[in-house]
Formats: structure tokens, sequence, C-alpha cells
């Protein structure tokens, strides 16, 4: 699939000629741990490249925090703003990545295959002795962190996709996927009025669903953090600072839905979640980078996040937030989001 | 003045160039009791141009109503889509006002100036036996209403502006124009992130100081309705609608104000205010003339608008909404805004 980025332009580009359409992961390679694709799982060897301005790779930034394999994959932030050139590494010394030593994510994507014409996207896993990229499949790359990385997880790490209640996680987060983590795409990247209303419709009944879920259970399955919540968390997030006005899903404010905004803030209070997200970054990459539905390139004020911090009670409907694990640790030094970039 | 479309247009034009800046009213000849201006107020003489999506305008359609000059001062309502000639009146059979005959508004410009080089823009008052422009003073009009053509009102009309509280009136209006009505088109046509981040903070300290004031008074001045809270309501009631994502007024939902919310649906609610509202005009007209904004001119579905008509409990606050008047009678058939169009 491409990024915001990559969404971003095909949806520019579409504007009366074709609905949005999300695009495949073109690099499907997967690391596990019988390293059957011809990557292994090892410490030190990945690099995972994301942008936190960018949902899908903000799932991974989740994972990783989760099940604590920051010391045992490495993280490159991508500047919130691309060039014509896409992701590029403008947050760093010299405006390179120090540990791929390259400048544009495009770099990794052509050491993997020269010429390649599809669009470059975050997430991204770039193995880091050739330089070459090994996957930007969003959909599995967190599924492989939670199952695949398990000898590299801290201890106490949670079991983000357990065996029993996958077929339930994986229903839940079609729905999820169709009508939100895509949908608010759909909506913003529509080509027309009756494309945008169909998105729309299918957005919110699909948070009516999702919020009456959620009204009597602290979590989407089961009663603990599954990755079919880091999804859900991903697009929430972004809701009310992005995709309510600049994406037009403004039937309400995600705020204005007292359970899916309790259930958001317990998940933003929840490290490993919050600790990831960069508002700044968000905004500064919707509304600057889709020139195409926000011409001014004007970055709202609002919206105020201060509600992020309230108390939203959500502990009195039980659940175990890691199952029989525990928290991770504080954001290792080097990776916190700055003060000012939060609620 | 210029009407919302000249001034997005304006606004338009100025992007990188300079802030957006409101036109003053080329043509401010006074309708009085005493005709000095050569337009004396006389019954079924003039003709009251407006669209229902301009709030400049809708001042004069709730004025009217409160007074009850329906039968004395007739209604042109003008399609909420301009054209390059600006407003016209294709909402009419044969796209011609049935009473003027023309077109295009314009043309009653052109009768009283030809080759004015300024924009079209509504309220406007023509002249019917001329087909002449007499004024498009927004500013004036209401007063003018309100305390000039007082022969004409209904029994029971209440004093909108009256005398002894007339200098409050003023100072509180001053405020509500400058950050408020006029500042969420300065927030929406800023021509930078600069320009656009000073009209956002005083739009959102000022409206803070009025909810404040409206905390345990029921109206802005006295305690009863007058000119100040017309000239608010105009801009309150498209807030959600409009000015929040259109315009990048997004610290908060005027819903989110719980005082400013419930002062929003009394007055709504109120004979003589919401029955002059159409949504679908507001919407029509904001998202799709203003291209350079909303280059997609795809109009958001939402908000949802249900709350409108709920509870306020505002009468807890005491208040007289007409005075020693009386509210006023039901709309003139011909006149009403279809139910789709409403909450």
């Amino acid at each position: 699939m491409n990024d915001p980025d990559g969404a971003a332009q095909d949806g520019n580009r579409s504007y009366g000629h074709k609905p949005f359409k999300r695009s495949r992961s073109h690099f499907a390679d997967r690391i596990t741990a019988d390293g059957r694709d011809g990557w292994p799982v090892v410490a030190d060897r990945y690099r995972l490249v994301v942008s936190r301005a960018c949902p899908w790779a903000s799932r991974a930034l989740v994972s990783r925090r989760l099940l604590g394999l920051e010391s045992a994959l490495s993280l490159a932030v991508a500047d919130p703003l691309q060039d014509d050139r896409s992701w590029r590494f403008t947050l760093d010394p010299d405006g390179r990545d120090p540990v791929l030593g390259i400048r544009y994510l495009s770099e990794a994507y052509d050491a993997r295959e020269r010429g390649y014409p599809g669009g470059v996207s975050v997430p991204a896993i770039v193995d880091v002795p050739s330089g070459r990229l090994v996957t930007n499949d969003y959909q599995q790359i967190t599924l492989d962190l939670a199952t695949e990385w398990t000898a590299l997880h801290r201890p106490g790490a949670p079991d983000l996709y357990p065996e029993p209640l996958r077929e339930e996680i994986d229903e839940v987060m079609e729905g999820i996927y169709r009508d939100i983590n895509n949908g608010v795409y759909r909506a913003g990247f529509a080509d027309g009025q009756g494309t945008y209303e169909s998105a729309y419709e299918a957005l919110f009944r699909r948070l009516d669903q999702v919020s009456q879920r959620l009204a009597d259970r602290r979590y989407l399955v089961g009663d603990t953090i599954t990755e079919a919540d880091i999804r859900l968390f991903t697009t929430l997030v972004r809701f009310d600072a992005v995709y309510h006005g600049h994406f037009k899903c403004n039937r309400s404010k995600l705020a204005e839905d007292p359970v899916l905004w309790a259930y958001l803030r317990d998940l933003y209070q929840t490290p490993g979640f919050g600790d990831t997200v960069d508002f700044h970054h968000i905004k500064q990459h919707y509304y600057r980078v889709h020139t195409g539905i926000n011409p001014t390139g004007i970055v709202p004020a609002g919206p105020d996040l201060s509600g992020f911090l309230t108390p939203h009670h959500r502990e009195q409907l039980g659940g175990r937030p890691f199952g029989d694990g525990t928290p991770p640790g504080p954001v290792p030094a080097g990776e916190r989001v700055p003060p000012r970039h939060r609620p």
C-alpha cells in the first residue's frame, strides 16, 4: 500500500477521474523466526523506517513499544513533509539517516529493485548490512513483530495476536480497515460527491458499531490489548486533528462519542500508545502535503487536545491491558516525542 | 462590504499577496422615515435581496421577521451558488426575480450606477419602481429596519435597538464584528499561517469572552433580544457547519461550549431566527463557491444538526425575549425553508 503520501498523491491525481484506491504493498517479504524468505529475525540487523504522521507506520511504532523491540529493531523517523522524492531524513543531522546513511527512503527501495515504478511508502523495514528494503507490507509487519519476533520480545511482552482469538481479531480488523482506517482516506480523497458520501456513511456506520461494541468491553477482542486495538487507535487518534476537517469526516468529532473518546484516551494514556504520537508531525503532514485538498497549506491551530489527558474511567470495565504481561518501560532516549508536539 | 462571495473572491485572489480585507459598502443611502436621502419608508416599494447562505444578509432576514416587515418589504432569495456574474435568481421560475424581473442582482447595481467596478453583494435593497439598488450597507440596513421602519412594524414588534442601550450594544457589536463576524473570514481567507493564527486567536479569545458574558444572562445586552444578538447569531449558527472545518476555526466546535451552544439553540428555537436558516444553502455556498480553499467542491455531509432542536434551558436565566412585545407569527407561505434544509 501507499503511505498517506502515496495515498495523497494518488488522491490528488484522481480528482474527477477515479475513486481513491489504495495500492497494494509491492515488497511483501517476511522477516520470520525461521528465515524462510531469506530474512531471519536477528537483533540489530534491521531498521524500521516510519513517519510519525502516518497511521499505517504508527501501528509498527506502537507494536514495537508494546513488545519491547526498541533495542532489537532500530528506528528511523522521516520528516513529515515529503518532497518530490518522497520520504526523506531531513530531521537528522546533514539530512541523512545515521544508520543507513541515506537521504531518501527511496534509496533503500532502489537498492532492492532498481527502477521500481511504485510509490515509496512507510512503514518500511530495511536490511542494514545491504541497505536493501525488505518489506513495506504494512498489513503484515505488525503481525510478524507480534508472532515471529518473539525471541527478541522484552520480558512481560503482551501477546498481541493470541492464537485462539485470531479469527475474531481478523474479522474485526477487516471491517475497521475497510470502513475506518482506509475509509477516512476514501472520504478525503473522493473523486466526487457520491463517492465521498458513501465513504462517509460507511465510516460512521462502522464507528457507531464499534462504539456499541466497546460500550461494555474495554478492548475490541478478548479482555486485553490486541492488534485490533492498535489498528483502530492509529486512526482514532488522528480523527479530530485531521480527518474531521481535512477529510470531511464531520458528522461528529470523535470526542463527541463518549465511548470511543474514553476508549481512545484509555489507549492514549497506556504506555506504548500515546508516547508514540506526534501531533505536530501529523498536522504538518496532512495539511501541507495534500495540496489538492488544502491548496493554501495553512495548518489549523486546533483542535484543543488537552482532553487526551483527562481521566477515562475505562478501568471500571475490567480488562487486563497486557494480559499476563506488563506495561512497557519508558521511551528510549532519542525517541521521545517533544513535549510541544503533544497535548 | 462584500458578501461571502465577494469575500471569497477577494480571499482567493489574495493568497500570498495580502491579508483578507472586507470592502466597505459602496451604496450607503438610507431608507428613512423622513426620506432625507430620497428614499422614504413606504410599504411595498422596496425589495430586500438576500442569500440565505450569507451571514450578513441573514441579519436582515431575522430583523424583518422579528419586526413583522414581511408584508411591507418583499423578499428575493438568490441562488446560493453565484456564477461569474455573481448572485442570480436561478431559484425562481425562468431564472428571473418575479418582482424585479431581473436575472442577476448586478442588473439592479447597473441601474443605479452604470459600470460600478465594485463587487455585487447581499443584503441589498432595491427600489422596485425604478429597479435601482438603494443600499447594500449591511451594517446600516438592520439598524434602519429597527429604527426607521417603525411605522410599518407589526403590533408587538420588539425594540431591537433600544435608545438607552445603544452605546453598550454598539460596543459589544464592535468586538463581535471584528473578531467573530469578520474574524472567521480573516481566518478562512488568511494569506498565510501567521495571519490565520492571529485571526484564530482573536476569534476564540472573543468567543470565550462572550461565553463568559452569556453564562448568567440570557441575551448580550439588557434582558431582551437586540441587534447584538442577531449579529452574533448569524455567525454562530454557521459555525460548526462551515467555519469550524472550511475556515479552520477549529479549536473546538461551537457545540463544545455549553454556554454558547445553549444560547445558540435558544435563539434558533425563537420564532424569527431558526425559521430563516437554510443549512443546505449555507453549505452549498461556502463549500462550492470557495474553490480557492475547497478545490474539489465536495460538500461535507456533516455535521449532525439534530442538536439544534434539543432543550436549552436558558429560560431559567429569566429575560424577556421580546420585551413588552410578542413573538412574530408564522413564516409567510412562499418563504418557508424546506424541511430537508433544516436540522
